[in-house]
């Protein structure tokens, strides 16, 4: 679970961010979703004797992921427009009411870029000239704010939450057909691995890395944590 | 699963950066780790007759969930690290190489802040005098990019996987302690919805929103969760 997508990682994709958005949503929603339940029935296949109780427990972690994924997703850009417009608030209340500080604040900027201080005041100057074009480069410059899109939050929730299950149900698929779970666990371990690798082939070129290096890393994360949790299930389970 | 922070959301944290870091990696580990498990436990709860089979499951997840999240992390910001690091020696040729192409980019931004013809060139003369700060200024401004911290990646990997763990176990902890699912389930709603409130309280503190508004969303992502979770295991078991 749990694809944390550093604040920074993603700023390389706002230039496009439009067209790219679905296809960062699945990246999100399904590097969880192939991981996670795959872990989790490769855990419970080294411990219990009837492949039922790996479906139902399958399931149930896809259902919760899913939503916490996408309801948690959603509320995130809810509060990311509300955190926006908010900051948007204050900044024109500062630019009509603290105007002096303001145009100090716009000059340390260019202070910092190594402007002159004549070239500074020229700046500063026609900058400020349009309240709008000050307020945009305040929220930009000072406070590396892009304006959010209020639809995004609704479509990249369920985008994320359709990916996880699309995702979780890879690994759980073979666990329908086979009544042992250690058999199960074979068929998902091979299928999975071979979907974390195409997965991560296709994510690393999105997201601009190394396209085998990605392959490799995701399949690392997914075999380790399913591994893992098969070791810790065994031993507890006796 | 699954806190989705958006790359836009954490922007307003940047300014204290070193100082939130182990904050926001505490929010990221512990939202999950308290939603996740809780609602696969819910889950298994209303499916299975064995408190024993809930244990091992939830542990399962909380191995599978804590490294996916840790080593999930610890690749993202690698990547990160790789990602600045390319851009900025791509940004460093560029310099050297097609200044021209560099200089015109530089003059783009500043007519983009609606700056005159003859400023825009007088600061573009003053800043492409030092290449450093020339190359900082496209990396900042052409590209949005920060510099990372490149130890932040293992740090930030730990700190989110054991904050998984210890949330993880909030809601498991009933099960250890009596013998039907149910009851269990009982015990564990009550002490991780009362968790997951005070959680949202805090997390919301931390992240600039209203303290009691993020404290109902960060409830009801968990018992939603939870609640479908149970519903679902139950309509398949039964």
């Amino acid at each position: 679970m749990h694809t944390v997508i550093p604040p920074h990682m993603q700023h390389h994709t706002e230039e496009h961010f439009s067209s790219s958005a679905l296809v960062t949503d699945i990246v999100i929603g399904m590097s969880d979703g192939l991981t996670v339940p795959f872990a989790l029935a490769a855990g419970l296949s080294g411990a219990v004797s009837d492949t039922h109780l790996v479906v139902v427990a399958g399931l149930a972690e896809i259902v919760a992921g899913s939503i916490a994924m996408g309801l948690g997703g959603f509320l995130a850009g809810k509060t990311e427009v509300d955190h926006y417009n908010a900051e948007l608030k204050r900044e024109a209340w500062e630019v009509v009411n603290l105007p002096e500080r303001e145009r100090e604040e716009v000059r340390q900027i260019f202070e910092e870029m190594g402007i002159s201080p004549s070239t500074q005041a020229l700046v500063v100057d026609e900058l400020v000239r349009d309240d709008k074009k000050w307020i945009d480069f305040m929220m930009r410059f000072e406070l590396g704010l892009e304006k959010p899109d209020p639809k995004r939050a609704s479509k990249s929730a369920l985008n994320i939450g359709i990916s996880y299950i699309v995702g979780g149900l890879v690994p759980l698929m073979p666990y329908f057909f086979v009544s042992s779970p250690i058999a199960g666990l074979y068929y998902s371990a091979a299928i999975t691995v071979v979907c974390l690798f195409i997965f991560g082939y296709f994510k690393a070129k999105v997201t601009g890395q190394a396209p085998l290096k990605g392959a490799f890393s995701v399949m690392l994360i997914g075999s380790v944590a399913a591994a893992a949790a098969f070791g810790i299930a065994k031993l507890i389970s006796g």
